[in-house]
């Protein structure tokens, strides 16, 4: 019998599909109460729509409004052991006021002064940054130095140390995207500090992790088990770029190598097992040629873009937005999501897919298909 | 910009690890909830604990109320389309009155009155029932009637058309478990309704089911590929049973098959796989022997048991219950459990772990070891 | 440069497809022998066939001749260490006199005396034996003792500890199946010589693998990693007999669980995983009805049957046999099998699919079929 | 009952271990040879050694003796449909004169003069070039033609269609190495004739493969599904010596990345699945640093090896040689390998090792380990 009150609380009504609303079963759904105990057929509709009824809205964020009040936090909010990064997270409106972008994913604007430095610490969270301006940061990772730069995606899987290291004197704000709700709530999260100042302060071009293995199909013979997470810690701009602009290069020779036409995109993957870079999320990058419209696509799971370059309309279920570069979006789950593109767009996209196909709730449909 | 006042709430604090609590912090943090902003340094407490720290709470259900209670929903609930089944779920004290018995898990008594049917429906969320005491009920899943009785495991993997038949003149309750709170919070879930009663009636002893798979080690030719779930419908008492008096009747002849001494334990599976019966829930039958004390242990994820005979003192975190034969409790993720019988204790359990161990969240640990 | 002679020998001939027989030629061809070459072009056909030439044959060899002889060799030859066991294998008459049934899989029978022990030892060569007749033998593996009786599958894993013994007064022939050609050619055999005795003369009913394993769907908590061979020792026919009855009688329902009309059949797998009970070997029991005539089938790769009730008309490729209980029967990679019972038919059969199937070359094709 | 001669041929002797040389054996084993059956016990020494005996030797080939035998091939023997390729194949001495460098292994030099095609086909047997010296011939696989160029590593998985065409008005000769006497001996293998003349003549830089697949990490929206072999048609040699080079200065900086001191190596994998290039073939580059020793090290299947460039001392068991560029050695199963090298050597490696990880026989031994 719990010491306090019942936080349980049941209706009886005179809907459809509810029992007669007599005293007998007011005193049934109090001795639920008591117990702790709440009936299935007042929660159905709630608990088993015909389909995912997000609570998460489909929203977006301006980088012209998020850069000013990063920038406003660099003056105000120090980095340091405790608060740990100066981060800035987008509250779905849908969410109560949670810092999630959606159930499952944490996007962040994160900004650095010049010169400072965020902490050594680790968590089970799994992590990445994308870079959309600036450079002069490098992530160290277990010691490793990883530079940042723009277009660059950095994978940071769970349970290593990382702290930042401003080496300039600019300063400089990326998007961190973590699966911190989606851990928050199935209460998985484990979490220790580090050093107070990062372990390396060399700025190599390229890290430890990119000169093992940032060769295309080579694997060293010290690492060949499969690895959980993707042991390479950058993904340079210019490898995306360059696998994107052939892509669309192939379509022109008359090649089905993209995704429908003028619609180029890559997936980022652990090089040990062609999987997505981390057991929780997925990322990818896409490119529309100019004057490209996509297909109004759906699937379970939510999804967080970062227009990187370039323009498009945006349309999610019954939502439209002129988005432009730096600018952040959800897509909500189930939600329809439809671009066009006059100028052309450069895409960046984090979701939680692999959590659905490895649990083998995945589903999708594209609009005007049976699949 | 949203329409309607932002439900983000920040504040200025003057605890340590904080920014000084100055004007121009709470015009940033006015600023920050105008455009649904939040920062990690004001959340990092509660979103990132150094372990988990569970919302849900231990808590015991027993069965002499819970049995009642359902009975009493028997005479003024009537079953039928909508309600569709009359569950009572448990409500965890921990998680604001939903039907959760964990962040993941819900655990329901469901109760079908003599000759009565639940209507045909699906949905993707993964179920299964399972029998502590009475008989007569047939569920039938695509059209294959399988009979339910004391000590039956009926796995109901997502997306199956099912619907449940009172073939007796008794009325007859069991134990529903399913992923719903997971599949709510990710949202995921797709539901569709059936025929309003089940399309058979036969009533024979074992399922079709059963007669194709329940043989040990032996696989029909026509069914070759692994299945997500497990295509065996009932796990029937005789098999559990002799299995668990097996392995304490080695270990008495000195072979190292038990848990920890006294502690026989089998997992249901997926024979097509030897992996679990599904995709998001684990189900497994422990038998302690009389005058056996089981270490301390925790795990990443939560559970839930229920007690099928005999009795022992639980021990969850600082909480501590007498149980026996129908009573339900649960043990939050994190928290240690200890379980010590003088009577002998049959004991089953359902849990989260396969949605951990497939995104390697998995954690354990056991007193007095350093796993 | 070879020391001896070397083996290579090059024809020059006028065959199409060949380069002209020139004096030069012939000077060509007597430096490529002395080099240790051999061109592909007078190669070719032997090596490039559009589909597999077996060398292997089709052949039949009968019980009623297999049982005499090995009872003779139970006179003629002891058993014991060095040679290890009284087995006598079938030598596929394409394969130059070895004892290969096919060429990768032996096939023979084992005879052993009342009384009699056949040495421990263990080999990386995957093994099981089939009993068509008698009772009487333990096999012990690791130390377990595991009943052999009629209609008993008994898988053995390479590199396990195993002998034989024979607890009664009456003799006991077997069929052992291995993949020793496949291991010897490939050379990856090792072998160790264990005690000259078994380690337990116990006679149990049950072996302690059966004991821990043989209940459907059942995992004990202490065994839950994937094994690359099956942990159960034993497939008894009582479950066997039962899962094909059941097949037929589903099928007689109206369900779509046989092979074809009349066909049913089974395949043994690892409980730890569902695939084929050991990485090189397939095994599975097919009952045909009376009145039952399969489709004409091939695959890659090489199977050995042996009859354990009733009788059929066999065809292999061009060639037809009536076979009854015990005769064993050896089809090539690719020839077409068919076969046709008045009486009704209880069939075992091995093979060696899993080798093809795990290199991704495995291809078959039925009857009337486009597969 | 065979038509002709039983080839089976059992011999009675007075070695220890063997039964009585006594008239009733002998007529025992008349009895055998007439029913086509062989003992275990005259045989089990050659069939079940205690350790992999391989019939195939060590053995050396010199480039310096290689290409002009394949330069004389080149003025004498067309290449055209029913040969289809001038390729000249390593006969190991050990295999009685067939065109095996291993029980599994094809390796043969291949030659092509100016402006020369071979026609076009496809097979099972999964096939790559490497190329020592020279360029100028496009493979073109399925319409897409791929460029060859020294040090380049040109994967081709069964069943895709090829032929090569020499653009230059210079001969070109590489290595091929295929499975060939694998997919023979277990009788696998099918082939299908394609065109005479190669689809394409077009000669870029870099194949349609290339610019699909060769980006690190990185993998096309639409090829999602795990492949059973490489898409990637080319591992170019600026990629494989930069990632040795990389791994050499690593290890210089303190990082443990080399396989010992002064050994770099990388593995050529499949980017869909991290795993081998192939099913049943691996593929390795390995760098020594000049002064460099490695250990002994064995394992079980067999390799081949090319010298890329330098040189160095190689033993295999008991046989030593001094290799140079060009060189091919043969490393038999279980048999030893150790390099030494004063100059420095770049070298790659072929094996049949994934078919025994894949079937569980796999087995490794350095010297002074435990392992």
């Amino acid at each position: 019998m719990p010491p306090v009150a019942s936080p349980v609380r049941i209706q009886a009504t005179d809907a459809a599909d509810q029992p007669d609303r007599t005293p007998q079963l007011e005193d049934l759904y109090r001795n639920f109460e008591r117990q702790l105990l709440v009936p299935l057929w007042t929660e159905i509709g709630d608990l088993m729509p015909p389909q995912p009824t997000s609570k998460a809205l489909p929203h977006l964020w301006r980088w012209q409004d998020l850069l000013p009040a990063a920038r406003q936090a660099g003056q105000l909010v120090p980095v340091g052991r405790g608060g740990e990064r100066r981060a800035i997270a987008l509250a779905n409106p849908g969410l109560g006021g949670r810092p999630f972008a959606t159930p499952t994913l944490w996007a962040a604007i994160q900004y650095l002064n010049p010169q400072e430095d965020a902490p050594v610490h680790r968590h089970t969270q799994n992590a990445f940054r994308f870079v959309v301006e600036g450079e002069g940061v490098w992530t160290v990772v277990n010691g490793d130095p990883v530079a940042m730069r723009r277009g660059d995606f950095l994978p940071q899987a769970g349970w290593n140390w990382h702290g930042h290291h401003n080496r300039s004197d600019t300063a400089m704000a990326w998007i961190d995207g973590l699966d911190i709700p989606f851990q928050h709530y199935t209460e998985a999260t484990f979490f220790e500090f580090g050093p107070d100042e990062v372990e390396s302060r060399e700025a190599p071009e390229r890290s430890r992790s990119e000169r093992l293995w940032a060769h295309p199909g080579l694997r060293p013979l010290t690492h060949l088990k499969p690895a959980p997470a993707t042991p390479l810690l950058a993904y340079r701009w210019e490898y995306t770029d360059h696998a994107l602009s052939e892509q669309l290069a192939l379509e022109a020779e008359g090649e089905p190598v993209t995704v429908e036409p003028g619609h180029a995109a890559v997936r980022y993957t652990n090089p040990t097992t062609g999987d997505d870079i981390m057991p929780t999320l997925r990322t990818e990058f896409h490119r529309l040629a100019p004057h490209t419209e996509t297909a109004a696509r759906k699937e379970v799971g939510s999804s967080v873009f970062q227009v990187f370059d370039g323009s498009a309309e945006v349309t999610v279920g019954d939502t439209t937005w002129t988005v432009e570069r730096g600018d952040l979006f959800v897509v909500p789950s189930w939600q329809p999501l439809r671009l066009a593109s006059e100028e052309g767009l450069d895409l960046f996209r984090f979701s939680d897919s692999p959590v659905f196909e490895r649990l083998h709730l995945d589903r999708n449909h594209q609009e005007g298909t049976h699949a």
